[in-house]
């Protein structure tokens, strides 16, 4: 499948879910409504850090209107001493985030819950329950977090034998770092920080979900994994898994952050207590105060190199803003920011640093952005120190097939030297750029690349042939990013029909088999792993029957555009079969046509990027905007062109969010000062120019359509090749995002 | 599976249905709504027969608030002179069914469709449509609709040469009838009329439908088989089947009147022309009017026995009424009124007779209970008039292994004896009866046999193991019959799991393979093999992943109480793993563990079953009360014995209806007089004693847990045996239905 012939892969089919889309009949996770639905609210803490002494719930009970109160005491507790791994997700911690146990953690963290005939009531009776608090001094920024006398979320929780708030640590070793770096003839260190940013998804968190009088859950709501939301509402409510159905609605945005559960357990048992369906929809607010950014950091990196730009060694140390309880991707930074290069020694270390903030969720490519920033801003300050093009420097030191990866394997294909070529030929990089277009305004271009693990994982998916000789293809993954037009191209390809015949739809937990998560690139790698699998079990069926019909063997069937034909020695001997013939006869030869195929599938390699921009510096406003912005990254085979670059497009822009304008901001009591999309801001269309994707096709060998993962890597390099841009058009380097108006402005005062 | 040690196969397990119907929970057809949904109307034709001249609905499309109109000219017209078979429905009969195109044919025939904003606006457009009529003259009954100068309905249809009512015939042979009737020393011949039944499911028919703006289609409604709502639509809206998703509601009983659709194209076209979700939801009376009875019917039989009751020839005549539109189920009669009985010389004929009644639906094992109301009836007779006990003449007849059926196949086992001698030594046919208990009430016994064919045919099945190791099942038939309930109690069994771990669901035409119709007895026969099948592919997963983990041979591994073991030399040498085990290693082990099976079932071998009764008359009141009811049946094997029971006991209380009390009351212009459950007398509880079900589990050989259809069988015998009842109490044979207390006065005014 990976000539260049295809009829439907590769091609940008309309997609399936773009009518329901746009005129609104698509429905979200706040779309469910039930007959005897009662509401559910969150009562959250007004405090950054408090111990909870005592809750007394009794004045909201008895507010007429009430149904049902749901504290920390209704949902199943995971003992601090011993972890307990759903994936990468500590159910001690979550437990803990869905509701405050001991202690409320930060401002906006849920202590209690109320379902109530009206949000009105229900708001009401929040405000009626009584919660002793004993305020706790806060803190927030990391640098504050690790001081010897910063107050300590945790008390259990102990680093080097002492109290502490860095809940964990990983580290990665190659080489022998101090060797490396005396053999350099320079050496870079320097300290960055980046701000916790937000995924920013349009819909904000909500569920609808019925306990039935037998026990029986269902759950509507939108994640990137339906069994996700299972598996974690059966821990943290003690249902078996067995008695919820997990209906996934379309999702609004995930971005990783929807890779956890913060309403569904809690809206289990306000519906089990009540009796009643259960709605529960956070406002934006809610969202910007309670629910995952991705971490801030505090990230040194220091890189030596011989004067020919050979990198002899790397070190990283990365702090990462785990929130009020553990869980920093560590291994973004701490795994990816050397990952594409190949150096002797290096030393990457990552700490989990817990504050009075949110707890974290999963950001595209969690942690990595954080690293790349720091070390791709050092190598282009090397570059520059050594009086090197910035795209050699990094060719000279491309990790190659057969190099141990920095986190463990041993590469395969890499395929990060073609990134760097591309962007390095591309006209974007060779046009010239007027550094000085007028007064107030500088201009500068900056590169920078990217790592990303991608992965493979559990996929499921159903092939059935409908009487009328159409297909309808089931998945297990919500669709973030065109999975389901992918799906239906690959299949309508193999199968040899219209893409128009091929219905591809998101099954629930009870109708389609065990289906990770929608994330880590894995998606449509995995999906059209299975999706080919079953299809090809269906072609078998298929040809079997043609066979049986012919007299001949099946192994004498050729199955092509859609029709089985005689094949070898029969060939032209019978006229061909099509899938509609086939179809028809169903019932006569064997019975309904089609398969369940479900795999954890294997062979995701890495995913590289390399970008190029062109900033512009209003010197006087502190005002940078991207003029122009390219992309390019090895997407293995690109199943639908407009979706890939969709999300290579999507990446940049959240990058350049967190680049230039994102930011949390908070009050001296530890509060969220800018919880709306108003006040915290994210890049809008005329921030953004056009961003053009290159995607480099080299197939994958390991998947039978040469799919990459895609969606992760592009947000990793643009941080850097921001900063590197800016540094270009100043002179100046930013070692702290965001680049806004603001610090723009006030290193310019300082400079004058 | 076979012994009686099974520890959930057998078990009156509780009905996962249960609590989500006695709370109100279950969703049925009329409860789904949508944002933006319009309301659905039928404009009825007041004639009982008349052409169609024109219709002219401007005046209707211009009442505010109607968003669209649909006629006769949206639905797809299927011509007169080919026919189209969806399974045994023509579409020709259809699409003119579902809307009436050159003629009314029928009081109560659809003639438009409107939707609008509310159902009162929806009501007073279709008062605003005005259709030019030619009224002509209409027939009723099938007396009159064979005369030769009865009012034609289809010009086209020509029987012996000309224009006629009689639509189709049906003919079954056996030796020779003449020389049969000639051998024979006793020759009773006798002429019967069944009325037409309504099935008289509590749920009227409904639907919601919604049309999206990319022509994908998503229907809700109640039905036997999703798939058949799906193809069904596809066919009369021009829509292909991937564009259809077909969701099925619980069912509020259907009795095989549900196997076809009224509403859902039409549906269908009105929300495709509105741009709107439609809903239309039945009026009992439009159910009562406008929906399929069973056919009413004129049968003559006539039976030839020797002296010791050997029954030489058999000879029967059936008109059935198919209403409007041709289509009465003739291999009901004709096949199984003699089918039981190894008869050497048998014709059996049927006649399909259309008049202006509303179209019949399939009901509970069609067509055979007025056949067998005619032939077990002049058993009796003959058995009185040699002196023979009713269940010896039975036995002395009975077909047997290797005997050629009267319908074709030849017989494997047959199992029709053990249910006539079980009755014979059943306390009840052994039990006194005081036939004059008081003045002015005669009591009588009787017996009936009764035949079905039972089915196989498409059936799928997903089972899928949760990652906490409980199952999940997915089958594509509506319960009507406890269905979910068995299959939960043979995947339990075979899994070795506890019942309540295993949560079964019925799939929507998207989410599982195709399933056929729940509806000939077939679909706990047909969905145990496949759940069988997906079963035992399960276990071979884990049997294989413990053999993986203990490094042994799959084939060493062996299945027993939930557990993998390991088996022969390995036996004991490790420690069993466990199902929940095994599922929290499946990522590990190759990934998620489920299995889709989808087969054509075959090895239905037919049902056999035989009643007993006991019947009290009020001489003078007229009426027949039954006093004491035991009813024998082979069901092969009860899965699920609470459910079977109900089956039979469900299937004897409809016969009683039709013996006693059900019919269609018709004015002079053709219009039903009793279109409500006031008027239309069904039994109810205080009608019917408690029904005892003898169940015979003879296991059926060809299924993996021995079943045979049980659903149909029991409507079969009660017609007749009710009137040998009170031909034994009375003396006086009744041979037209219902025995109701006017026509039992009247025939005892009659004899007095």
């Amino acid at each position: 499948m990976n000539d260049m012939t295809n009829k439907w892969i590769g091609q940008r089919t309309i997609r399936p879910d773009g009518a329901d889309k746009v005129t609104g009949r698509a429905q979200y996770s706040a779309d469910t409504t039930m007959p005897g639905m009662v509401w559910g609210k969150l009562l959250r803490s007004p405090h950054a850090h408090a111990r909870i002494r005592g809750i007394d719930t009794s004045k909201a009970e008895a507010l007429p209107g009430v149904k049902a109160v749901v504290t920390a005491k209704d949902i199943v507790e995971f003992p601090l001493d011993k972890s307990v791994m759903l994936g990468i997700q500590d159910m001690r911690w979550m437990c803990r985030n869905v509701m405050a146990r001991e202690k409320a953690l930060f401002h906006g963290h849920p202590v209690a819950a109320v379902a109530a005939i009206s949000e009105e009531v229900a708001a009401h009776a929040c405000s009626l329950i009584e919660v002793d608090y004993e305020v706790l001094p806060h803190v927030i920024e990391i640098e504050d977090a690790i001081k010897p006398d910063a107050p300590i979320l945790h008390e259990w929780n102990q680093f080097e034998g002492k109290p502490s708030n860095i809940a964990g640590t990983m580290v990665l070793k190659a080489g022998d770092i101090e060797k490396g770096f005396a053999e350099a003839d320079i050496v870079v260190e320097r300290t960055f920080t980046t701000r916790p940013v937000h995924q920013g998804y349009i819909e904000p968190h909500a569920c609808t979900v019925s306990y039935a009088a037998d026990g029986r859950v269902t759950i509507w709501s939108s994640s990137q994994g339906q069994f996700m939301v299972r598996a974690m509402t059966s821990l943290l409510t003690g249902i078996p898994q067995s008695n919820i159905r997990a209906i996934p609605a379309e999702i609004g945005g995930g971005f990783g952050a929807k890779t956890i559960v913060y309403l569904e357990p809690v809206a289990v048992m306000l519906s089990k207590k009540s009796g009643r369906p259960v709605k529960m929809v956070m406002t934006r607010e809610e969202v910007q105060r309670a629910t995952g950014p991705a971490p801030g950091s505090l990230s040194t990196v220091k890189i030596g190199a011989k004067k020919d730009g050979t990198i002899v060694a790397a070190q990283g140390t990365f702090y990462l803003q785990a929130g009020g309880l553990p869980g920093s991707p560590l291994r973004g930074p701490v795994g990816c920011s050397f990952a594409a290069y190949a150096i002797p020694n290096v030393l990457s270390v990552g700490y989990d640093v817990v504050s009075n903030r949110s707890k974290v969720a999963a950001y595209r490519a969690p942690g990595a952005p954080h690293g790349a920033f720091a070390a791709e801003c050092v190598i282009d300050e090397i570059a520059q120190a050594l009086g090197l093009d910035p795209l050699e420097m990094r060719l000279k030191n491309s990790a190659k097939a057969g190099d141990k990866a920095i986190y463990g394997p041993t590469f395969g294909a890499v395929t990060f030297k073609e990134t760097v070529e591309s962007i390095k030929h591309h006209p974007h990089y060779r046009a010239p750029l007027d550094k000085n277009p007028r007064p107030g305004v500088k201009r500068g271009r900056g590169v920078a690349s990217g790592f990303w693990y991608n992965a493979g994982g559990e996929s499921s998916v159903q092939v059935n042939i409908t009487e009328d000789g159409n297909v309808l293809v089931t998945t297990g993954h919500p669709d973030v990013g065109g999975s389901r037009a992918s799906i239906a191209n690959v299949v309508a390809e193999l199968l040899g029909v219209d893409h128009g015949r091929v219905n591809v739809m998101i099954g629930d937990t009870q109708t389609i088999g065990f289906s990770n998560l929608t994330g880590g690139s894995r998606v449509t790698f995995a999906s059209a792993m299975v999706a080919t699998a079953a299809s090809e079990k269906v072609i078998g069926q298929l040809k079997e029957r043609a066979a049986k019909i012919w007299g001949i063997e099946a192994e004498a069937v050729k199955w092509e555009d859609g029709m089985a034909l005689p094949a070898g020695d029969n060939a032209g001997k019978f006229p061909p079969l099509s899938l509609k013939e086939l179809a028809a006869k169903a019932n006569e030869m064997g019975g309904p046509i089609g398969n369940q195929t479900q795999l954890n599938t294997t062979g995701a390699d890495p995913g590289f990027a390399t970008h190029c921009v062109d900033v512009e510096v209003d010197v006087d406003l502190g005002i940078v905007r991207v003029l122009r912005y390219t992309a390019a990254q090895d997407v293995g085979r690109a199943l639908h062109p407009g979706y890939v670059e969709g999300q290579i497009q999507g990446g940049v822009v959240q990058g350049i969010g967190w680049a230039l304008s994102e930011e949390y901001l908070y009050d001296s009591k530890g509060r969220v000062d800018n919880a709306s999309f108003l006040d915290y801001r994210m890049p809008v269309c005329s921030d953004v120019p056009m961003i053009e994707a290159l995607m480099l096709e080299i197939p994958n060998p390991k998947h039978p359509q040469g799919v990459r993962g895609v969606g992760e890597a592009p947000i990793v390099p643009p941080l850097a090749a921001i900063a590197n841009a800016v540094h270009d058009a100043l002179g100046k380097r930013f070692y702290a995002l965001p680049m806004s108006p603001p610090r723009v402005s006030a290193r310019m005062d300082e400079a004058n």
